[in-house]
Parts: C-alpha cells; structure tokens; sequence
C-alpha cells in the first residue's frame, strides 16, 4: 500500500510531450468537439492518424467535403464548436461553400487542411493537388476570405497559433482556418499546461457609463419596448440573458426566423416570427409599433426581412456581440451579456409600461384537412408531429420559409441557413447535429431538388446508423426559384427520383423505412409510423407529394425578392 | 416580285441590337459552346432566361454547381471552350474546386456567375448569400486566385470585357470569370460586329531564328532523340503537328498520362506510357536514354511521373505553349505550333538515326482469366471491350491509374484528372463528354469512393437521356489513400452502397440496366450486354465487385508518394 499522499510530496508535473495535431485534437476536445467530419486525403492522413489514436473523439468521414463542412457547421451550432478535416486544394476547395456559409451564419467552424510536406514544397516540387507553379499559397489566400483568423502551422509556434485561431472562433463565433503540413503533423510539441483562454477584453466602463445612462434616458421617456431577437444571441450564449430582460421589463419579444426557437414559445411575452412585410399581425405590431425597439444578436438580410433591408422601428437600441448602439451612436467594446445586463437593470426600475396587452393575438395555424397535399397541410402535419426538444432541420428554399412560420413546442428549435441560402445543407447539418446532440429527435425537411444534392450524404447519414425523420417536399423543382422567376420555364425543373428506394440503395444496412404519402392522410399516418420507427431507431424517408403550391409566406417574400432582383 | 439585287442597292447591315447576356452567349456559340451547364439560382435567372431565348443552345441543369463544372471542364476538353453558369456566393464557391482543376488541368472554362442588381448593392442592401457586411467583392477575389482573367459586366463595356475574357481562355487553355449582376444582364449593347479575334502575337523572328539555329546544333550532334507529349499538346490543338515531327524524324513518342490517346498507339513510333519509375521498359528506354528528350506541352507532376519530379534526360528541348526552351535557354514567345514546325523541318534534314528499332517491345498486356474479380482482370475486361474512338473516362485513384496503362485503340482516348487529382469527377465528366461528342461511346471507371460522391450527377446524367458504360470498381472504400497510409485504418471504409438499385433510383425514367460481377467472366459477359444495351440508347451501370488488391501501377506510384509526403 502506497502510504504517500499529496501532502508528503508536493506533485509536479513532468511536462507532457503531444504532437501538433495532437494539441489541436486536445483544445477541440476541451472546446466540446467528440467528432471530427471530413474526407481523407493523402495530404491530411497524419492528421487522420492523429485522431484515430486520440481515445473519444470519433472520425465521422463523409462522401464529400461541401457535406462535411454543412455537418461541422451544425455540429458547431449545438456544440459550440465545430471541426472539418480536408485535404489540400481539392478537398478544402469543395468545402469552401460550407465555410463561407459558417461565415455568413456566424458558426465557429474550425477548418484544418492537411497540406504537402514542407521537405516537397521546399524543393520547388510540382505536385498534384496544385495549380501549375510552385506557388502553394493560392488556397490559403482564398480561405482568407471568409475565415476569421488563420495559421500555417510550424512545431516551434504551433500551440500559441492554434490557441490564438481557436480563441478566435469561440470569441467571434466564426469559422477559422489552420493547414498542418503533412511533415509537421507529428512533430513534438509540449501539450497544453492550462485551459486554452476565453478571456473577453473588458470593455471601457466610461463607455459602459455612457451606454447605460443614453438607454435608461431613452426608455424613461418611451411608452412601450420590445424585443427583437436574433441568431446571434443563441451563438454567443445569451438567449437566457434575452428571456432575463424580457421578464424584467415585461417586453414583447418577436424573433427572426434565424433565432426560430431561442426564445419560449410559450412565454406570454412571445410576439412570434417577425420576417418584415411578411410578418403576421401580433410580431409587426410588436416591432414596428413599438416607442423603442431593442434588437439582440440581429443581422439583417433581405431573406430574414421579407425582402425588406431595414428595420422600420423608430427608436432602436441595438445589441451587437461587440458594440451596443443607440439610435446610432456606437458605444464599441460591449459585449451582448453586457448589454443586455445593463438593459434588464434599466427597465426592472422602471414602471410597468403598455404594450404587451394590446399585442394582436396569434393567428390560429391552420388545421390539418383531408385530400390532396398541399403545402399548408404538408406544415400542418408537420406542426402536429412536432414535439418539445425537436431539433426541427429545413433546407433553405420552400421548407425553411414555412418551418419559420410554424408554432413550436418548448425546447424545440428551428434550424436552418436563411442567410447564406444554400441548398441542399440539412441532410448533413442533420447528420452533424444527431451527433451534437444525440438525446434530440432530428426532423428534416427538405424540397426534392435540395434532397437531390444531398443524396451522398444521405448514405453517410444512414451509414452511421442514425434515425432522423427525412420528409422530401416532392414538387419536381426549385420552387423557390419558380416563384421569382418564369415559373413554366424549363430551368426549374429536376430529374424524376424515386425516393421510396433511395434509402435501401444507399443505407441498406440499416433497414430504412421509405414512405410515400400523397394525401395530408397519409402523410398523418406516415409521420405516426415514422415517430414509432425513429424512436426505436430506425431510420425514415418518407416522400410527401405536393400539388406544386407554393407556401404563403415564400410568396410574399418571393415577390420582395423578384422586386429586388429584377430593378 | 422584288428585283433588286445586291448590285442594285449596296448592303449596309444596321447594327444589330442585343443584351449583355446575349452578347456572351453569342461569343460561346461562336466558339463552339452550344450545351451550358449550372444550377439555377435568385442572381443568375436573367441569365438563364438569355439561354432558354436562344435557339441551338441547351441548357443542363445540374444537381450541383460542382458537377455543373467538372461537366463543362470535360465537354471543354473536347470542344475547345466550356461554360458553366452558377449564382453569387453559395453557388459560385460550390464550384471552386471544379474551376480550380479546370485551371490545374489547362481546360478553358467560362464561369459565369449570376450576382445581387447593382441598384440593391449600390444602398449597401444587406443581401442573402454574401457574408455579414456590405462587401460584394469576396468571391471575386477568391475567384482570381485560380482563373486566368475576370471580368465584372457593365453595358457600356461589356462587349469589349467579354471579348477579352474570351481570347484569354481560348489562347492560354485556362478558365476565365464573368460576374453579370442581375441588372444588368438584360441591358442593350451592340451584337459582335464580327468574329472573336484568337490573334496571338508573332514571336519576334530574331528568337525564332535563335531557337531554329540552336536547336539544329543540338539535333545535329545528337545519336538519337525522343519525343514525350503531354496534354497542353491535345488542348492547344497541336497532336497533328506532334505527329509529324515524329513522322519527320521516326522519332519514339512517348505519352504522360494526361496524354493518353493524343497519339495513335498503333503507329510504330509509339513508345508507350511514360511515368517515371513506374514506366514499362519500352517507354523508360525512350525517355530516359535518348540523347536529345523533345517534351511537346508537357507539365511536370509527381503524379504523371510515378512521383518524380524531375524528367531523368540528358538534354532536353521543351516545347511549351508561350516559350521554348533548350537545356534551361528560353526563347520566349514561341508557341508550340511554330515550335513543333521548326523542330520538324530540322529533323527532317538530318540522316536518319539510331532508336526506334532499339527500343524494347511492348510487354504483352495481361490476359482476362477467370475467377474472382482482381484489378488485373478488371482492366484486362475492359481493355477487350474498348472499341477505336471510345471516350474512356477514369476517375482519380485506382481507375485512371490503371486505365493509364490500357493500350488503347486509335482514336480512343483516355480522360482524367490526374494533375488536379479530385474523386467524383468522372461521372460529371461523363455528361459533360456525351454532350460535347455524341458520336462517340463514353466508359467511366470509378472506385466506389468516387462513385458515392457523384451519385446525385448521376441522376442528371440519367435524366438527359444519355447513355453511357458506368463501371463501379467496388472495394469499400479508399483504395488509393489505402495505398499511401494505413491500410487497415477505419477512415478508409466508405457506406456499403447497393449499387445495382442506385441507377432505378436516380434514374427511373430511363430505364437503366444495373448489372453486378464477381467473376471475371461474369463481368466479360456484363461488359458484352452493356455494349449491346449503349448501343440501343440504354445506360448501364455494373458494379464490378473486387478483392481489394490494389492495381501494379498505384502500387508503385503510392509507394514513391507516400515517401514524399510522409518525409
């Protein structure tokens, strides 16, 4: 029996020997990162090593890069971090959509590409992967472009480098990007001797000062104030801050469809979906009526603003994640749990104001009926399977437009890409965010042609034994774009696909169910089976034939849209 | 009845009126381009509805903007010129890595992108499908690194921007970037007064003289000299002015890889494959010990060259599309047309020399035997159903490697990606090929990695009505990247796909034949049905079921990769 204890031995740690890949794989780890997404490639297998050997974290390979990076990407955004593994040129060009869309949402997406050797490009070598040359700089220039922070990794300076890209991400909420040479991959590094910083630079309390007495002044004088929440309040950590200054103040809040979920919907104070001249009654009055309009975390963007790019309020105190402004006057270096602090003390001093009584009611949803399907009784029934913590994933196009409209359960959340818009991201960003989050159920919905492109990665999807709830919205085409454009024109149409034999040709070892419903019935009953089924884990696709109507609010966004587009 | 005549009142055209978009689709015409590959997109309708007006020319829309450009790269290859047409952001960076090979490859791909009206960006319009910001010119930017000329349409300048992005593609075999902003694609400009201007500037004759002259001493002295081609040959359109100066000299010719097909390999002249290390004797003897090595538009790779990168010859005339050079003397200016002339005309004084009655035969190709699948009988089956003028496509890994090694009939041709090296490109390729040359058989080879990857493209290649020989070498997995590291790693394993229900799930329309071979002859008698099924207009689809054995000639080269890379 070993008698010693700490007392008698002060212990010192010997400092611990990892490798450059090693050390990254160690703060992906701390940050909450248990799996990795990517594609081999000759130049990232040291890393791919490097990860098979670290126990814990999980090699999730995928068919291709565009589907690994939309997987990192919604992994990020239940993790808090996520990770995408390329390999030179080729593989981190193909996920270059993926990492620009993590821009464009603000998702922390570390992208590491493994690069040639050093030795090799020190010679001058002309290899594949490259463009004609010996320039090896092309792609890292272009990665420059829509990631926040960026490092070519050498041994000597790698810990602090992956330290500072890392903190990066998690600060900015950003994708990120590191290439490890394929002979630096292994080289001996010490492993982190502390937790990688997150310290947040405090921001100037004369600024501090000044913000909190202009927003206590504005709201003393303003007759009623609401809440406009965006997605970068759920990416920064703040949504319950948010629920902490709506209760305080008793504010209506409305969200964008990008926050869709960050806030209860079952709160009284919820004043719904607020999507510009598109927006139901209850959330345009809480926006546009109100005396001061306090926005959260808000990016605009045409998609999330029904077309419209401003918001119409009269006074406006908004909350950035680095600056807080005040009908214009920028008070920088306030971060969002900062500002929103200094609101809820504000408005829990002040007396009781008008405004959430006199909010219109919510619009009853429309109940499901019988016969043909169309697209509100495909969402009707989608909205009656739905159930509290949902993780509720629509492709950008028809699905993510109506899923925004939808009531949702407490806890559940809608997920999507309406700023970015690419098609065909919720068959992976399904796959990632099952394995984020393996305690939700994962519904999916997606348009036919966003389901086509995705097809690849359905097969990985199915490979990894997962058993979300696919529904393919069959109407033969681009709705979307039908509905800006000439809607007979050939363009818009899509090669016919038999969904129903889709999953047993590229998932046949997990026994999926493939459904096919062409009635709002039988959609009922298809969802029933598919609950019963996904529950016991198995996978289901279930193919919903539409009569080619498009959604209400995709109409009235659409229309904006065209407007826009067409001057 | 009129009876004027055009001596009876001169002719004077009046200038023709038409659009921006109209303008370029005119000059793509003109060039050859009468199929367009894309993805329909909110930025690019305008565009698209510029295509759908004008008559001879189709429109392909593509699952993906990344298959969208793998096809026009292949269908450039064989008309000269490509065109790919995607929208701002997420469609445009979907094809990065597609354009980026294309620019690897030397292939003249136009990129057009559709992007937000000039009147929205003009107000710092917070558009969907840009990053946060008011920046428009990322992708742009991003898109410069790998094309050879950009332009940004406005009216007044669009004819004269078009032509001189145009001329760069055609005369440097490179891909080039037009951006149309949704505004302004519909906006009047004069119709082409007359044709493209392909003028390249004349070498000045003092360099020509130069290079004649030394040439000459370095032929005359010289007991025998070889001729290496590589693929700048094919896509400068220079293979007949190859061709007689092997004739001119009865010089050996040797092939790269790249160059597979570019000259008939049942002349007596032919030398074989030249890949470094990995070569057969008969083509390593050309190459490496004679005298004087003529490279006619080669570019050096360490995947063309069994993972060298340097040629092993004593001297060396190099013959490149903008230079000649001798032994590292470079005369500037001097296409490969006037290079190849002056060459031959200095061959052709000389008496005739020793060589080509040296070199060592062809080793006889390997004989299909019966029995389980192998690689060796893989290929030796589809060397026996390979006809003259077949298009035989291989994907990158297993496939084009081994497909490298084939004899091939005279006029058939051997297309892959070698240099950029990206899975998945052939089945795009495919379509791309079939469109641009009807005539002629297409055969893909791809492992099942790749073919997974391209399973959406699949369904479009279907849906066009296209009729091609797809042979899927499955072997679970990543066979080449097997080779170079860990074979027994689980990162190799890719899903277990049913590949014999893929074709009716994808494709139902056009009833595709899905076949399945074990055997060595089971896969003679597949390839039999399959030739009979393409002619009658029907696609077929086999899944030739391997043992896992790597290919001879990926054995050698991964082991001379897997040195450089893991240095």
């Amino acid at each position: 029996m070993n008698t010693h204890t700490a007392q008698d031995t002060p212990f010192i740690p010997a400092p611990r020997i990892t490798t450059v890949a090693g050390y990254l794989l160690a703060r992906l780890a701390e940050a909450g990162v248990i799996s990795v997404f990517g594609v081999p490639g000759d130049d990232n297998l040291p890393i791919l090593d490097a990860i098979a050997a670290r126990p814990g974290l999980a090699w999730i390979g995928m068919a291709t890069e565009q589907g690994a990076g939309y997987a990192a990407d919604s992994y990020a955004r239940q993790r808090g971090l996520g990770a995408v593994v390329t390999t030179f040129g080729v593989g981190e060009l193909s996920a270059a959509n993926a990492i620009a869309g993590a821009c464009a949402e603000s998702v922390p997406v570390v992208h590491i590409v493994g690069t040639p050797a050093l030795e090799a490009r020190e010679t001058g070598a002309r290899l594949h992967h490259n463009l004609p040359g010996a320039d090896y700089g092309h792609f890292a220039r272009m990665a420059a472009e829509v990631t926040a922070a960026q490092a070519d990794l050498r041994a000597v300076t790698a810990p602090e480098q992956i330290d500072r890209v890392l903190g990066t991400a998690l600060a900015t909420s950003r994708p990120v990007y590191l290439t490890i040479p394929a002979d630096v991959a292994g080289l001996p590094v010490l492993a982190p001797a502390g937790p990688l910083s997150r310290a947040v630079p405090e921001p100037d309390p004369a600024v501090v000062a000044a913000f909190t007495g202009h927003a206590r002044r504005v709201l003393a004088v303003a007759d009623s104030a609401s809440l406009l929440a965006g997605h970068l309040a759920a990416r920064h950590r703040v949504t319950a801050q948010v629920r902490d200054l709506a209760v305080a103040g008793n504010l209506p809040v409305a969200v964008l469809s990008v926050a869709k979920g960050d806030f209860p919907e079952s709160d009284p104070r919820f004043a719904g979906l607020y999507a510009g001249p598109a927006s139901a009654k209850r959330a345009r009055v809480a926006v546009e009526d109100a005396d001061v309009l306090i926005t959260a975390g808000v990016t605009l963007a045409d998609t999330v603003l029904g077309g419209a790019h401003q918001l119409p309020a009269r006074r406006r105190i908004d909350l950035a994640p680095e600056q807080a402004s005040i009908d214009g006057t920028v008070y920088p270096g306030i971060g969002l749990r900062q500002s929103l602090a200094v609101l809820a003390a504000a408005v829990r001093s002040m007396p009781p104001r008008a405004g959430l009584a006199d909010l219109p009611p919510f619009e009853t949803p429309a109940e499901a009926r019988g016969g043909p399907l169309t697209q509100a009784g495909l969402w009707a029934r989608v909205q009656e399977f739905l159930r509290p913590g949902d993780l509720l994933i629509a492709d950008q196009g028809t699905a993510f437009d109506s899923a925004a409209g939808l009531p949702l359960p407490d806890g559940a959340q809608l997920i999507g890409q309406p700023l970015w818009a690419s098609t065909g991201w919720s068959v992976p960003a399904a796959l990632g965010a099952s394995l984020a989050a393996p305690d939700r159920r994962v519904v999916v919905v997606a348009d036919d042609g966003a389901m086509q492109q995705a097809a690849a990665e359905l097969g990985t999807l199915l490979g990894q034994g997962l058993a979300p709830v696919i529904v393919v919205a069959s109407n033969g085409g681009y709705t979307t774009e039908r509905a800006i454009g000439r809607p007979g024109a050939g363009y818009h149409q899509i090669p016919v696909w038999v969904w129903t034999e889709l999953p047993a040709a590229v998932g046949p070892a997990t026994s999926p169910v493939a459904l096919r419903a062409v009635t709002s019935h039988e959609l009922a009953w298809a969802l029933a089976a598919a609950g019963s089924h996904a529950a016991a884990g198995r996978p289901v696709l279930i193919e919903a034939v539409l009569a080619g109507d498009a959604p209400l609010l995709l109409q009235d966004l659409t229309r904006a849209l065209a407007a826009s587009a067409r001057q």
